[in-house]
């Protein structure tokens, strides 16, 4: 993956809702991109913080006694452990940074769940 | 720094070029946010990958045999090993991505390096 990337290109071009998608890889981290809307699941990643980085549209991550409102161009760390739940009232394109060993919906394996293979392919 | 961030906006507030600030951590690494112009040094890091996300302008990244010239919105990872050279003709924001242990100059220490302390200040 040694070439230049539009994280905001990929993402438009996704055609299903949280399945998020490789664009990049940083030593042992991933830099995903997805397209969302509606909610995920409330799950947490123990071990592992997790970046959301707004690309277009409006993003409100639910957490245990707070929430956080995001907008195009905003970023937020989700610490590890906090269990969080990212919400999307419109259509959402975010880029995530996560640790390759970071399950996108946490322990949780529900219909949503996407294998990393499924978030590398290229298409 | 569990609160969200504009990195666009702290770029757009730094008053010296090639200055990066630590906006956010993610576990072992740093997003940071610098504002360049004109050529850092050439310099690698050994062992860590580095993530080039520009936010505004346009930035070359000159790498010994290759150079690639990225537009807002696009993403570049330069390898671990690789020396390279960011260089900017007019004035561009940038957010990095970097382990803590990454150097922002590599081993070479110039005027234009800058601590981590320096890079951790609020203002």
């Amino acid at each position: 993956m040694n070439q230049k990337v539009s994280p905001a290109a990929v993402a438009a071009l996704l055609t299903e809702f949280w399945s998020p998608r490789v664009v990049a890889e940083i030593d042992d981290s991933y830099v995903k991109v997805a397209k969302v809307q509606g909610s995920l699941i409330w799950h947490a990643h123990e071990k592992e913080d997790e970046l959301f980085f707004i690309l277009k549209g409006r993003l409100r991550i639910e957490m245990e006694g707070s929430t956080v409102e995001l907008s195009e161009g905003e970023a937020f760390v989700v610490p590890r452990g906090v269990r969080h739940n990212p919400v999307a009232d419109e259509e959402c394109h975010i880029m995530l940074i996560e640790r390759k060993t970071t399950l996108h919906t946490g322990t949780d394996i529900t219909e949503r769940t996407r294998t990393i293979e499924e978030q590398l392919r290229s298409n």
